[in-house]
């Protein structure tokens, strides 16, 4: 079902990090692709299923890539696909949303708004409704990526998991404590937006008011239940990493690995920098999920300060 | 042979590119690989060979890529590996070859220099020489891209590749001109290495005094003749782009791409940026060859002047 252009991504280890890190650390590239991030390996699964059976018309809400990559796929099966998104979401994912011919609405609030606005749409509409995380085919997608994992590198100590509404998490994470049980699954989460990681701890449901982050792909506020109770089940950790530790991981990953990452592909990156002593010596494979950044943002992030480069 | 870390890389159209360059865009991604260059495609076949019969000490001169990948090759088979370089080559490019533990001899001159050194190592200490794109197991690793494009995409018009010391040309070209004749093989050098190109066009080798470019990669000065030969039975064209070219090439790489890469790695965006007309509306696939980059020179070319940002 899915375009092989997003499969067999680059998994490779990247030793110019290592001693910076102070562990093994390999890299599971999804940013080489039309969409530069994951998400179209669940997009490609819904599209199909609904190419083949389904409704023509779908909607989603999407802070920029699940909307990119459900337009990809879409366009590909002659469907006809409207994104929902905020007005303060990155410009760049919006662009491109608008260029692979799909409709876009722009709400005047947050990701948790564009939600509700999707659901709205989707009933007044009588389309089909795509929610990220809760719909079964966006985290079998991803966890794809963890077949992928298992299968070139059985001998990682460590998966480091950008978590957001969850399918990455959950998707991964299921196939790795399905297949390779003695790897740690570790889910990171700004403390800008960490309603996933204390819903996880406390095991219900947590909500905030609002987020406070850079990294707008994984910026949510309200986790879904079935959701946490999946992420339950498979992740051995969560933690929440300072915006000063993602601006870090962008600028590392971009002097030592030449690599260039939108904020929540460098959640992994930043576990290890805030929490050396507990990766040292480990060998960890972090998943680099997007590279969808706003241009001159990502100039400012990695630009400055220069002298205090890692 | 080759280590499958090497192989099998991201392929794929890059839509946004393409309003800024007016033709269809496809990129062969070599960069995200643990030496960040194509070369050790060829390294691993020569180390493979040698680990089975050969000498267990070997030499090769490099501008710094070929040398960081038969460094790579060499360690995982147990070979005694030194490299010798130019001492201004690019400092990062260096410094990946120390820390893949391969013994680095530098000489105060330019490529060429570090070429006749680096037969005089291998004379004096009877040690097997490696001679980039003169050994054909160079233009063999390279010719695995070759393979790999005309397997998943037979559509293309034109293929873009650097043309340095010319195993990459000859290698993709080869395999393009047998399996895929009807599509056009591009060599792209900088104005300010041309030895290669001239030498193309005069059909015999035409030698320059010195080399003024910052595509470190492909700056030679000498062609080597029996390379030459095969180059003209593959290339359909070889042109010459401005250094301005190739710094927007890499540019936009990084604005619209998503990716950095070594000025060599743009020569194929440059030379759709000063010949628009010729590939207006076709198909072009370019090989990003390497992102071996030294940080802040990278940072010097990508963000000055802000304002002519294409």
């Amino acid at each position: 079902m899915i375009d092989p252009v997003f499969l067999d991504t680059p998994l490779y280890r990247c030793e110019a990090l290592e001693p910076r890190l102070g562990c093994t650390v390999s890299i599971k590239l999804e940013t080489a692709n039309p969409v530069r991030s994951f998400k179209a390996r669940g997009t490609e699964v819904v599209a199909s299923l609904l190419a083949d059976h389904g409704p023509r018309a779908v909607v989603c809400a999407s802070a920029g890539n699940l909307g990119q990559a459900l337009a990809w796929s879409g366009r590909s099966r002659g469907l006809e696909v409207t994104v929902v998104a905020s007005r303060f979401a990155s410009a760049a994912k919006l662009d491109r949303i608008r260029a692979l011919e799909a409709g876009l609405e722009l709400v005047d609030g947050d990701f948790e708004m564009a939600r509700e606005r999707a659901v709205a749409v989707a009933r007044h509409e009588g389309i089909r409704l795509v929610e990220d995380s809760l719909d079964i085919e966006t985290c079998e997608g991803a966890a794809t990526i963890g077949l992928e994992l298992v299968d070139r590198a059985p001998s990682f100590d460590t998966v480091l998991i950008a978590l957001g509404g969850g399918a990455l998490a959950t998707g991964v994470g299921h196939v790795v404590k399905a297949l390779a049980p003695e790897v740690e699954v570790v889910c990171i989460q700004p403390l800008g937006a960490p309603a996933m990681t204390h819903s996880w701890r406390r095991r219900s449901v947590v909500t905030t008011d609002s987020t406070d982050t850079i990294a707008d792909g994984v910026a949510g506020r309200r986790p879904i239940p079935a959701v946490l109770d999946d992420l339950l089940l498979v992740a051995d950790d969560a933690v929440l990493v300072e915006e000063a530790s993602i601006i870090a991981g962008m600028r590392m990953l971009l002097d030592h690995a030449g690599l260039v990452v939108e904020p929540s592909a460098a959640l992994g990156i930043a576990a290890i920098l805030e929490n050396r002593d507990r990766f040292a010596g480990r060998h960890v494979a972090t998943v680099v999920c997007g590279s969808n950044v706003d241009v001159d943002a990502y100039r400012r992030w990695v630009n400055t300060p220069f002298t205090s480069r890692p």
